[in-house]
């Protein structure tokens, strides 16, 4: 009977008494390469068995040899270190980017605001005018003003605001030029976004979307723990606020969380919009299964599925409606 | 008797019954001209009194002419868009300047914080050596990396962060580049503070130095605030938390709010920083009146004092110590 024992720093033969008569230590190879040494070692010797482990404490004796030592430490710090490595996943650098994307959408929100309000001094007449972000700022920025000027019928010279020097109009450019690129750099978060899940997890990004998906896997803490979820917690994501009161004070249960911007949910009718969450959250939490293990690409037909149901109950409506004539 | 009045409209003369024997309108010249045209109106018709108040019941029957409404409208506008726009002081532009500057040091710090954990999935080793922010978001920028690795003896090949691919890098080389984009206009915004407060509270800057203005004058809603308020009030501005704190539970009171930032206080041995800040505050306070009643430049003297004081101290500290031994 003879055994066959692997540890970090190499693959060892014992006969049945635990004398080593063979050994082929790490330091010559690579780790990935252990099942070939193994293969050789079976093939010199004859059948090898792995070591019971009643037999253990008198396997690790060998070990105890000082020339071992030094071995030990080197091999194992690489080890460590390689797992290390390894250990960072696409999954922390999507969280990262996701992270930082929410906080963007804050700080951009945050700047705009005070912009808005400095620049009132200036052109009061734009202050409550309703217009988004984005075409706000660049209208500070001295792009596309004389066409906004225009459309809302606004006169600059007789405008309300204070007659102020370049220099302090200048600064208010200063603030809008920052606030456009942090919009830019919204944008390139986003198109990364789209090439790691695409690769990442294709699954929930084609179903989801690159938002919606991005901000599940952050409430979620990763794949992992996504693929790991209920579909009725995926339902919920977002929505913990309203879950906690709904169980602290008996007030209605939510019936949908981040969830609720998918289109899907958005277009049914508010009547049957938890159901509808409900059948997304069943799908969404495939798609993270498949991910996760590496499965198929079956999201588009997940998202076929879900927008006949839609059309069944569009149909159904204009039924009823007619009937009801 | 004949008597003059002005009002919106224009000026106009009356004799002793209230009845309009003479006018100038003001659709006919600027209202800055008030004075030539009531002198005007005296060479011609002799001595003027203005109009007692018990006849001013009969004075404005003259005025219930309809032909007077279009012009009271056309002129009253007029005088209401001119003072919204005169009312808009160096006082709003330079509070909006320092609230982003605030808002800024908390964005920068966010992101900051942001980009040391993600860069740490890449260059661990970077993560928790003492840099300032500056300098670590421009090393993730590439600009001095090479002096910065070896500065701190790392490896970047045996680092025990993840080998990213370029993509992954390039994110978090987009958000530095923002950083270092936002750090520059908190740099052009104390210099425009500086420009615009040098012409606007020269005594305060001059003393106060640009931050430390520039937070007492966002603390006290404006330089008329922080001219009428006591210098008790200007020397624990910012430090309201510990003053409420004080008031309730009988705590030690605070000593200094913002102005312990001041160098007049820094410099001070620990136990006569509250006496330091004291007199700074005296003096701010004089600076600041100063200030909003267009008053002398009398800084410079105000610090000189505060320094001698500050080096006697020091003197008599020395002397005290040599008696010691």
């Amino acid at each position: 009977m003879r055994y066959i024992f692997t540890n970090v720093i190499g693959t060892f033969v014992f006969d049945q008494n635990m004398n080593k008569i063979d050994s082929v230590l790490n330091t010559t190879k690579e780790v990935a390469d252990r099942d070939a040494i193994e293969k050789q070692l079976i093939e010199k010797h004859g059948e090898l068995t792995s070591v019971p482990q009643e037999m253990w404490a008198q396997l690790l004796e060998n070990f105890k040899d000082e020339k071992y030592f030094s071995i030990f430490v080197k091999e194992d710090t690489k080890l460590t270190r390689q797992n290390i490595k390894l250990s960072i996943s696409e999954d922390l650098l999507v969280t990262q980017t996701i992270a930082n994307f929410s906080e963007l959408d804050k700080i951009i929100n945050t700047l705009t605001k005070r912009l808005r309000e400095w620049y009132g001094l200036y052109l009061p007449e734009f202050e409550h005018i309703d217009m988004n972000q984005e075409k706000f700022v660049e209208l500070v920025f001295d792009k596309n003003k004389k066409k906004l000027l225009q459309e809302f019928k606004i006169d600059e010279k007789s405008s309300m605001g204070a007659d102020l020097d370049e220099i302090h109009v200048q600064e208010m450019k200063f603030l809008a030029k920052r606030i456009i690129s942090l919009i830019e750099l919204r944008t390139e978060h986003e198109k990364y976004l789209q090439t790691v899940m695409k690769k990442y997890c294709p699954n929930l990004l084609e179903l989801g979307g690159v938002t919606i998906s991005a901000k599940l896997l952050e409430l979620s803490k990763g794949l992992k723990r996504l693929a790991l979820l209920p579909a009725s917690t995926i339902q919920l994501l977002g929505a913990e606020k309203a879950l906690f009161r709904h169980i602290k004070t008996g007030s209605r249960s939510p019936k949908h969380g981040i969830i609720i911007q998918h289109p899907i949910v958005q277009n049914a009718r508010r009547n049957l919009r938890g159901k509808m969450a409900r059948r997304l959250a069943d799908k969404l939490s495939l798609c993270a299964r498949l991910d996760y293990f590496k499965g198929e690409f079956k999201a588009p037909e997940y998202k076929e599925e879900l927008e006949k149901e839609l059309e069944k109950q569009k149909a159904l409506r204009k039924l009823k409606a007619s009937k009801n004539n």
